[in-house]
């Protein structure tokens, strides 16, 4: 696609300084821009680039001062970065067009498609499944019978959801994700085998959840698993069966939650986290990238680091003197000597 | 699916108290129940809310003594918690009555199904692949040409299974899992890049065995990767190529063995752990979430945590100091200047 | 597939000792061959294989000297061990001659299709993508619209790669993986969510690079996630928006690049690896597994463990004291005692 600065600044409420008919049909950062790109300006740090950049049109604030000429053309706005993402979503929204159940897909008579649903080619939607209005299926998409799909998700290709599924609206799940596989749970026998415990549960997933790709999500052993609105899972996460993530926590790739363990909200976690099963962590907790949680954490907005978890600033405190302790510990052997000899 | 009390007693050779004609379509947990759920009460620690559940049958032991009315019609058995489990096993397998070749599938003419074969839309089964008895081949499976699967196995949706895999009986593979992908071999060369070294070995699955959601299971480079029968998988693990995992080994989400890595029997696994290749863990071994283990593990039966990977309870008293260690730096560097001044 | 020892030697301009008619149909390991198989020897300690082996074909070194009879043909060659990696990379490039666009396949029209593509059943490519010659396309796997993916490339299946990606020559990319999912940005809004950032740039993956069973990359906010030429990438692993991996640099399972951070050439990263964003890995530098990595690695070539990470020598310098802190502690106690008596 390509716009002029001026229907950039009609779509924006912005005002061009320069040449309104210059087009762009991509978007770089500002130091890295080129002819035909859309930048913006928002860090002061990037302010020298205004005057390099090889962009053809920047986004910048009302109240930026030039110190001298630009070559590009300027829109301004009250805050560039905001209506960058702005313009972005509307870009982005205008290109994913995708409409029409495709010919080589499979919908099971059963099933109940809402309104403008795209569903694409080689998905399969399952007996009783109900999808929503708007709702977008990528190909290989698969989901299970009596499965229901909320207004305005997209479903990427190849995402997995198994059957008895709840997912809200506009909710965003990537590729790979699989949603409802059975949780983890054995009967150890008297042989040494372990016998299946059926999980009959499922997953709820409440509106405007993001899944990351290749996330799994396991159903309830009975009940629900639940994640709650506004939730963003990252990449390869694992949220076994019966957990429960409050709302508007966010988490990083790789981190594993595991079964029965409630999870506060506003919580933020780095990457490669590992929670015991179990416990309860309490709402704005922050947990550093491989911090490994055993026990419930009852205090609100704590830091936590390390396995097992420890505050933050108590960890750092034990961990300057574990780099020094080849040196504590000559000090010590060294004072029993003297200690001896006296 | 709906059942009425005495259908149930009838299944699980119990006997009802109350009304026999009440109907149930789910299953509740007793504290949580609601009118047509199905309960089971066996933990004396839930035994209050026999009194106060909202569910309308509740399965209870023999020899459980009321002490108050109950609203709930009872059914006694032997052992509840296990006459849940068998009930839901039963109710779990007649809903997954799927049968019969889906008509936008691909089974290549070389293959050959066993009696009773299920094959969702879009699957494929490639040349020469052998299929058992009995199993379920869900949408968008992928086996490879020259696989063998075993009689009731089940593959959920998008289970990806390469060329020349050997699959035992009774197996259960959760979707996005991946089997036989190439081993991560690689021949440094001079200039600094690599050369791939082939991947030809092949990956056997034992009885038994499931596979969770996303988790990945590498082929030999020459020989077999080998899960031995009874083995259980979680979701997002990664076993590298030509390791073996012994007979009813347990192994929570995320963990990752390496390559040419001989892990014993019944050992127990928590999530994240990670083994390092060429190396041996015996018998009945047991891992704390997030354990690396760099060497072999030679005494059975003993719990290991930390990384690198220590026994446990040293771990535990070595933690305990390293918590303090602010102080007892504090109280060394006392004692030097308190000698200093001596 | 079954070849003479002749056939055989003539491939890898080798000579033969004894029976040149004997057929090979598979390969073993020299300890482990069985009659009808190919081995090699290359490692002296595995000399003594040499004549007990039931292999009926051994390559061996040309400078090989024999101290007994042997019952196996030989076929001399220059080293034993690149012959025979050679000859597998020759039997397994005829095996894998897939070729043809199924049926049942959906190619967009406005797709361009190099010459001698295989795409397999139910595969997906999307408008406007660009598949050069010889790529091999299998059964199941997504290329969204305007991808473009370079010649000799194979995508296993289930691959699924979004719109506006950009794959180098000879690549090749395992079941699973999933390339250009959105990064994983959101802005925080005063009501405690999170707004979604449009995620506009895409991925570049340069030539010979390999990529593990799935593995995640994401697609960067703007501009471009890159992985340089040679990259090898185990299974699960996640490389976050805006990364850039080094050229010939190897990456083995489960590890974690997060956001805009840039790794240096000819890397070496054990499994499990995390690596915060924003931050800068020299070249040549090793991580030990599960090491986490919060800040810049300025050092080429050095190797880190331990989170957070430390130099490998100071690190195990430190954790030998560790498992003796308990001892250490009582020390200290002992000698503060002595004092306050003194």
């Amino acid at each position: 696609m390509e716009f002029t600065a001026k229907a950039i600044a009609d779509m924006l409420h912005g005002v061009v300084e320069g040449n309104p008919d210059v087009k762009v049909s991509t978007v770089a950062k500002i130091e890295e821009g080129s002819p035909g790109a859309l930048s913006f300006l928002s860090n002061p740090k990037y302010s020298k680039y205004i005057y390099t950049t090889q962009s053809s049109v920047v986004l910048i604030n009302n109240d930026f001062v030039l110190e001298q000429n630009v070559n590009a053309t300027l829109i301004r706005v009250k805050d560039a970065y905001e209506s960058f993402a702005k313009l972005l979503s509307m870009v982005s929204a205008a290109q994913e067009r995708k409409v029409g159940i495709h010919s080589q897909s499979v919908v099971e008579s059963s099933a109940k498609l809402g309104e403008d649903v795209y569903v694409g080619a080689m998905a399969y939607i399952g007996h009783g499944a109900k999808i929503g209005k708007n709702v977008k299926i990528y190909p290989q998409v698969y989901i299970g019978d009596n499965t229901v799909i909320g207004d305005n998700t997209v479903l990427y290709a190849g995402v997995k959801i198994y059957q008895g599924i709840a997912i809200g609206n506009s909710c965003i799940i990537h590729s790979g994700a699989v949603i409802g596989a059975d949780g983890f749970g054995f009967a150890p026998q008297q042989d040494g085998s372990y016998q299946k415990i059926p999980q009959i549960g499922n997953v709820i997933i409440e509106d405007n959840v993001e899944v990351g790709a290749n996330t799994t999500i396991d159903r309830a052993t009975m009940g629900s698993t639940i994640i709650r609105k506004g939730v963003k899972l990252d990449n390869l996460i694992q949220i076994a069966h019966n957990a429960e993530i409050g709302t508007n926590t966010v988490i990083a790739a790789q981190t594993g939650v595991a079964g029965s363990t409630k999870v506060g909200e506003n919580c933020m976690f780095g990457g490669q986290v590992g929670i015991s099963g179990h416990i309860t962590i309490a709402n704005g907790v922050k947990l550093s990238a491989q911090t490994g949680v055993p026990n419930s954490i009852k205090e609100p907005n704590e830091v936590f680091i390390g396995t097992p978890a420890m505050p933050s600033r108590k960890f750092s405190r034990s961990f300057v003197v574990f780099k020094q302790l080849p040196e504590l510990k000559r000090d010590v052997d060294e004072i029993k000597r003297l200690i001896d000899k006296g």
